[in-house]
């Protein structure tokens, strides 16, 4: 553990869920804060009063890196050169150029890097990716639309003084914070395809330009699209949608699970009755997965890659969805100017 | 009935079902189609062979206007010069200045104008309101989401041959046709406030310009936004969701109800748990407005201001309809562009 977020604090708690991994260190800058942390929530755990020891313990294989996301690539690189694995938060970096350099960092060092996007580890994407696949019953993906709303931002002073609004070290705001995850689910459904072009308004941001409300529009070749809202000061919300030309796909809990272990998904169809002006919809199936806790999953996914060979599946799909999230950035600061993703 | 559309029969069926309306008079340029319609529809109508005859006919009080966008104007405004009421079909016209002239003929000759948007008229509406009222439970309104999709548009030859997508007469394409639907939407949750700015993108065009999947924003003064997709080319969805600060409704067929008479929606909030990384989900409310037909119902409340006094109400939130959807339009011919509404 690099540092004692309260991220940390979770992760702690899936890699105790984890049947293949455990904590072995935490260090933060006081030591007083590694020690209360560890004997909180890793019992047993050392304890270092620098990032530099920890990475220096033999003992450590992977390293997490919850640090603001201006920090993150100095110790994504540290951490590499010490040869350790690295679970590094999202969004990855504050630029394209600095998350290309920490992937190439972690590759010349033969080490894993992987951003902790939940969601992507449950059993329920793989059951979800059936119905979607089922060209005959679903159609072509034509369109997802998502959200991620969390309500932090309704008090006064939230744009001025919350850490995740601080311009040097989380410049994305936001849309690093929570359209990260809307845009891993666009591209997972469009498996990976990358949009042609984004258009992304920020609705509201803060004096020096950190986004706290955002509205994004992917185009995708062949007329398919992808858009999302996300935003610090609405009603939690995360649900997200796969439109095919016969049937959709709804979640409602597509980024963190409602549940601890299980998650859901319908599918359905809708068409008009001859009858009388109505549009009866059918639930096609609602799939429930089960005894799945995804961040435990992860954790678990994480040390089996650590423990074997790297996957380069995972430090490509974070670095594509930095530069799509860049080039969502780049559009917005030209106010929804269309944004060639490949020129991010 | 001016025409024998296929939205004119189920309009006859509306009409049936209210107490206190009857369809007199059919016309269509030919008599055999309008004594077929008549005979199958409206039995006991008179039909006639031009929509001249019928303005004639001092019987008719109100006239539907189902004819294609194009041509509503000239007949609007015919209409009114006859001093009849006029249920006009959406979009009101191609044009801010044509809707402008509709209204304005209307209310110089003293009659009635409404657009033919049903979900304005049904209980659901009222029933949600109260909650949305409620600041302390579900916040200020924040963000309105809505999207109305139908499959028109999967063949190959849908774009050159589907009257739909006709230049002349439906320029507006599905913009009109769909997201008149989702733009009225939000100006409901927002109280009939005018957003500030729009930005739309036509994701899929004919080539001469006629939109088939639009993309939407529309900015409101104080952070506060509305978005929309609306398409002919995607699986049928036709959901809304109002988003406050604490609380979301939503409600999955807010523009033609899935059922005859009932008609649902559901209000919720989720947070964050503090013993594991979930974000349960509470639902507040899951409220049913039964018995009532929205269509009859919208058919009934014209048949009472027929009767009664015209209320500026319904001709003030058609023109502003209008106005959105031109700005919207016009944002979208250049390429997203933010557009000033009133400019519009």
């Amino acid at each position: 553990m690099l540092g004692c977020a309260d991220i940390a604090r979770k992760t702690c708690e899936a890699i105790a869920e984890a049947p293949n991994a455990r904590c072995v260190a935490v260090a933060s800058r006081s030591k007083a804060k590694a020690d209360a942390f560890a004997a909180a929530n890793a019992p047993g755990a050392k304890s270092y009063s620098s990032y530099e020891e920890l990475l220096a313990d033999p003992d450590v294989q992977v390293v997490y890196v919850p640090l603001p996301t201006g920090l993150r690539k100095e110790w994504v690189l540290r951490a590499a050169a010490c040869r350790k694995h690295v679970l590094c938060e999202k969004p990855l970096a504050k630029s394209l150029a600095e998350a290309a350099e920490m992937v190439e960092a972690c590759e010349r060092n033969g080490v894993q890097l992987m951003d902790n996007t939940m969601f992507m580890h449950h059993d329920r994407l793989v059951d979800m990716k059936k119905f979607i696949d089922d060209r005959a019953a679903f159609g072509a993906v034509k369109h997802v639309v998502s959200c991620f709303t969390i309500p932090f931002g309704n008090d006064e002073d939230f744009a001025k003084s919350n850490i995740r609004m601080r311009a040097d070290t989380e410049p994305l705001g936001c849309l690093g914070d929570l359209g990260w995850y809307c845009v891993r689910l666009s591209l997972w459904a469009f498996d990976y395809e990358e949009p042609e072009q984004v258009s992304c308004h920020y609705i509201d941001k803060t004096s020096e330009g950190v986004p706290i409300t955002v509205h994004a529009v992917m185009k995708y070749k062949g007329e398919r699209s992808a858009t999302f809202d996300c935003s610090f000061r609405c009603a939690m919300r995360q649900w997200g949608e796969i439109v095919g030309e016969k049937q959709t796909l709804n979640l409602d809990d597509f980024c963190i699970t409602q549940r601890k272990t299980d998650a859901s998904f319908v599918v359905s169809k809708s068409g008009i009755s001859e009858k009388a002006i109505t549009f009866p919809k059918t639930v096609v199936a609602t799939e429930t997965s089960s005894g799945c806790v995804q961040h435990a999953r992860l954790v678990r996914r994480m040390s089996e890659l650590a423990a074997g060979a790297v996957d380069g599946f995972w430090p490509a799909v974070a670095l594509q969805t930095q530069r799509v999230v860049m080039a969502l950035d780049a559009s917005a600061r030209r106010d929804g100017a269309w944004q060639a993703v490949h020129e991010a």
